[in-house]
This record gives structure tokens, sequence and C-alpha cells, in this order.
């Protein structure tokens, strides 16, 4: 059917839905003339950046005004920004996998209490890049956890679940095909690696904590590069896993800084 | 000597230290004249709270102004917010461990550079409440796990190091006793327990997925409670680690809202 679909039992018998962290809810909004007709999400980290990609695509598509004026659509609250550019939405989603997760289940609810259908979501958001010039954007095919497993861990209550976290491959190779009609974009495809923290994590040598040497990270990284990782970043494992449970055509393409 | 200590040999032989996310470095801004004198550090999850904590801690120090117009310390970014009242340092953090890990890397780094001592850092945030009046506010004595243990794991390259999540006890009675000159300001000493999820981690029914019972969650809350956990959040234990680490006297009281 192309909807966004929930997976809980629960939401059909609540009178209300307030989706607490973007400001929104079912009685005190109209989701479906806000967002019916929402074809794209673009998520990133970063507030500021996305309100500027708005305003970029709000140019792109040729819409009335300069778009210099977007409102913030979840101005209510700082935890999340979102504005809108025709069927395009572009929010962030802070640092990490449970802000991105948050914010992924309000959305989630947001599309289908909207009744969108057929809608692709895609991050755009900065990494760290492994062998690749700085610069390059790495489209996912595969997001794996710190142990280059392509495998979500869950929480749910105290069991651990286990979730996939293959992206669309289709949409992958629709970017890739994209981005070569542009000149001097530098794009691959790779697997993407997610960890929990941007030092100890990544192999960082400028933390407060630091215990491995040079060389132990070196090895590290030459690992993971090995293995199919072009890029690392703190948000894919759950994007991919929470997209795909949920009916969500989602892929994840991250300017990748020099990490080795 | 209460300075506050990286754990990094690397840092010494570093000709300049970006903090990047704060928008501040070693040699584009003068850390010890900047911040030499801090005595409190006060995190939280929203930037637009911790900017009205540092207006009214500017009052209640009887500061010069009437504090309204408050810098933003990190104005060149937007990861985080960061203002100061007199000694006093008040920062936001985001939500969830990855967000507040990245910034305590390099607020301790900040306060190493800065050559600060005997600081105290507060993370005064809100949370789930287990079995309390709403709106009490809970001050942490340990921080558990989703597994109720009291402890952080810590991925260090590929592998997992397993850190203490104890907070200063004495800290914490000293807070509870201010508690007790203020009228009406229900407060108590008990255990947090920190998910990495806010819906399927936390037993909430109003996720974009739910696989689990009403039964269940209560079930899973009540366990919790039996346990000592008085409130459920998404920072303490590495909040309560990388403090501990560093010589931070650390404490988090939050204010709970109910959840069971």
């Amino acid at each position: 059917s192309g909807l966004v679909h929930v997976e809980n039992p629960h939401l059909d018998s609540m009178e209300e839905d307030i989706l607490y962290h973007l400001d929104l809810g079912t009685k005190t909004h109209n989701l479906p003339a806000m967002f019916g007709d929402i074809k794209f999400v673009c998520v990133g980290g970063s507030p500021n950046r996305m309100r500027a990609f708005a305003q970029f695509m709000h140019k792109e598509l040729g819409l009335e005004g300069d778009g210099e004026d977007l409102a913030d659509i979840c101005a209510g609250t700082d935890r999340y920004a979102m504005y809108r550019a025709g069927p395009v939405l572009s929010i962030s989603h802070g640092m990490g996998i449970p802000s991105i997760s948050i914010m992924l289940h309000e959305l989630i609810k947001l599309l289908h209490h909207a009744k969108c259908r057929d809608v692709t979501i895609i991050r755009i958001g900065t990494s760290g890049g492994l062998g690749i010039e700085a610069g390059s954007v790495v489209i996912t095919d595969r997001a794996l956890d710190s142990s280059l497993r392509p495998r979500f861990e869950q929480v749910v209550l105290d069991d651990v679940v286990v979730r996939s976290t293959e992206l669309d491959t289709d949409l992958a190779e629709e970017l890739l095909t994209c981005s070569r009609e542009i000149p001097d974009f530098p794009t691959l495809i790779g697997h993407t690696m997610c960890t929990y923290d941007f030092y100890e994590g990544q192999g960082r040598l400028d933390g407060a904590l630091c215990s491995f040497s040079s060389e132990k990270k070196l090895e590290y990284l030459r690992r993971a590069y090995d293995a199919g990782v072009r890029n690392i970043e703190m948000e894919s494992t759950a994007f991919a896993a929470l997209c795909r449970l949920c009916g969500l055509r989602g892929e994840s393409s991250c300017s990748g800084f020099h990490l080795l």
C-alpha cells in the first residue's frame, strides 16, 4: 500500500497521540493536512544545517518566495527542528543513536497519522572517512556495529532484540547515478560503521580519555576498511533498523572527513 | 590537587587542541582566562533550558545586569549551547549517552586546559519517575544500566571496557540538605536507571514499535523499583563514569515525571 506502518497494537486504542519531542499531536494538529503530501524526508544532526538544506530545496524546487523565512514546525521545542519545502521534510536528529531513535519513533508515527504514502527517507550527515578522498559522499549499503556485524541490538525492556540494518540497495544505486550527473562530486557505495562513542569508540587520540596507541588505532581502522567500511558515524544502524521495520524506503549518505 | 585531569598521554604532544563541538580551542581562545575561575558546571539536555538556568543563576548570585542577554559561548556551533553566570557554567548536552559523551570529553579537556580546580558538576534534567510524586527530584547515588547493574560499558575500539558509575555520596547528601531548606520541594536519594532508548527501552507503550504488553511493562518497572531505582533517564551512567575517571565531583539530580 506504500503506507508508513507502525508496529504497535496499543496505538489504535489511544485517544490522543502526543509526539512530545516534536511538539505535535493528533488532537492539537491536523497531521494529514499538514503532512499528507510529504514524499521525502531528509534528516541530519544539526538544526542549522537542516534549515539550510530546506532553504536549498526550496530554491531547487522553484517554490514561491526566497525560502529565507521558513518556519520551524517544531518551534515549541528545542529538541529537534523541522522545516518543509514542498514535498520534502527536513529534520534534525541531534547526535547518536538514542537521539535519532526518539526522533524516528515520533516521525514514523507522524507519517502514519498523516497517511503519507511511498515516503523515501535519507540521512544526510557528516562522518569520518576511511581511505576515501576527504569530502567524498559515502552511500551506505549496509550499516555495521562496532564489531563489524550488520545488526542493531535494541534493548526492549531488559531483553536484547537483534534487528537487520540492510538499507535499500535500489535507492543507493539511484543516488549514485544522480551523483554522476554532478561534476567533481566524489561518491561511492560502501559499508558504514556506527559507534556509540565519538572519541574512544572511533579510535580518536584527542579525547579526554585515550588508552590505546596510534598503532592500535590504525590497526582497528584498517580492519574496518578491509571489511568494506568506508565511513564511521553514530546513527546509521538505528536508522536502518527502524526504517526497515516501518516500511520507509531509507538510505544514508554522508560526506566523509579524513579519519584514515 | 583538585585539578581536572585527562587520562590521555597523546594530549601533551599536541600543538593545538580543538574542541570541535564546542567551537573552542587552545590556540583560538585563552581558556585559562575565560574559564579558570569556574567552580560549578551544570548540564542538561535542552539548550533553552540551560540558558534559562544561567539567567536564573545570574539573578540568584546578584550579578550585574538583568542577565537576559547572556551570550552563548558556543555560538559558532549548534551542537551544544554554553552560558556562564559568575563561577557557574551552564551547558546543554542533547539527548542520550553518545551526545553527552562528546560534550563531556570536550568539557573535561576545557576545564583541564583552563587549569580549573575543585570543580563540581551537576546534571539537572528530566526523567521518568518510579513510584514517586510527579515533579519530585531524584538525587542519584548510583547509576544503573538497563540490566540494573551499576556499570557503564564503554566500547574502546572494539573492546568492551567496564566502568564504575558511583557518584559522589557526600555531594548527594549536601544537595538533599539544601532541598530541605526549600518548602514543598520533594527530593529523595535513589538509584537512577539509564537506557539507550526512550520508547522500547523504558517500557513506553506509545512508540512506533511496541512488542510488549502493559503487564510486561509494569513487571519490568516494578523490578527496577524493587532494585532501588526511582527514576529512568538516558545519560547518567556515562556521566558518572566520565566524571569519576577525570576527578570531577559529580552528581545527577533530575526531576521525575510519572512513569510508574
